[in-house]
């Protein structure tokens, strides 16, 4: 079951300046902004929350991952929505029936997090992410 | 001050086939889809809840509207992100105070609600709307 879009992915040239960017806009707390980086997808990565579902802000570590290919093709804009559901395997089959095509199997994500993305080519070229707590019966370390 | 995502919009050709596709990658019940026509802004428009947030896919009335120029040129897919305020006019005035850049002056927009955008120059290419209830006083239709 999906209840809540988990976060909206933007790819940035400059983290830096964009969580700068994005601060301003939502008029939020520096401090709510946690900030790290994902070696195995070659992004550093910002998460600004915004109610329950955040902002994900992603900048190229290195010119050959997907982030930094999607930046030298299209520049700076947003990369795909994720939708938080609480059985990714359940959830994947079910698309998967109704004719949407899951882009390889379910993997290991950012956060201790597993994802699946859905082929943009179904979807009006909008990526869609779905996006598992790795261990969805352990307590969530959100308040 | 921002406390939710009101909606994310995405462009699409065809509504009804968007629709589809949407409620099938959310897994939720066609009927609690809301769809209205908006002739001041020449678009046909879809809601589908999602937690605390939206899904708004805008299907143009005519070839001379802002949508039909945006599919125009990009194709389908992601049109801007709308930040829920409860003051409009204080919201535009703090984010321009911080060097953004809105778009003219708070407006009417579709579902009874007053708007600005913000310039997407300035916010990696991300157009962000403001949104605010018309009347914020009145008690909420949510729960």
């Amino acid at each position: 079951m999906i209840d809540r879009i988990d976060h909206i992915a933007i790819a940035v040239q400059d983290l830096n300046s964009a969580v700068d960017t994005f601060v301003a806009v939502l008029g939020c707390e520096r401090s709510s902004v946690t900030i790290h980086e994902v070696p195995a997808e070659k992004v550093r990565v910002a998460f600004i929350p915004v109610g329950q579902t955040k902002i994900e802000l992603l900048e190229p570590l290195g010119d050959d991952g997907a982030i930094a290919k999607f930046l030298s093709k299209n520049g700076e804009g947003m990369h795909h929505i994720a939708l938080a559901t609480d059985d990714l395997n359940r959830e994947t089959e079910r698309a998967a029936g109704l004719g949407l095509t899951p882009l390889g199997e379910p993997s290991e994500g950012a956060n201790d997090k597993r994802i699946v993305f859905l082929h943009p080519r179904q979807t009006s070229h909008v990526l869609v992410e779905y996006v598992e707590p790795k261990s969805p019966h352990q307590p969530s370390q959100q308040s």
